[in-house]
């Protein structure tokens, strides 16, 4: 298992939340994902390294944009 | 046709607005439901007078606070 925390930008609500979550959570092998909305901080759980690529396109398709 | 224009609180982002809407929008008679998400106003269209405290029950069922 493997733990990356990543921070989102623009999340203002419950409802962002659910959608970077439900979003991240389609990667192939992602078994987590933890959002705190305070800091924007976005935390994925995976079996394997997950592709940053993966995450920042799977943020951008929520409507948020990935820090760094 | 008749509009009535109420004040929501707590809406942040367009998943806010959509959320609002959507209830609003279930309401028997009501036609169209305009949300502007800077001033928190939402316009109600309904063919006949819609009763306040339906449009209440709404927004507080979306997880929002009517004005007033």
């Amino acid at each position: 298992m493997q733990t990356t925390t990543y921070t989102v930008n623009g999340m203002t609500c419950g409802h962002c939340v659910s959608a970077v979550s439900n979003e991240v959570g389609r990667i192939p092998g992602v078994s987590d994902v933890q959002v705190d909305l305070a800091s924007g901080s976005v935390t994925v759980t995976s079996e394997q390294s997950v592709d940053d690529a993966a995450v920042r396109a799977a943020v951008d398709e929520a409507g948020y944009q990935l820090v760094g």
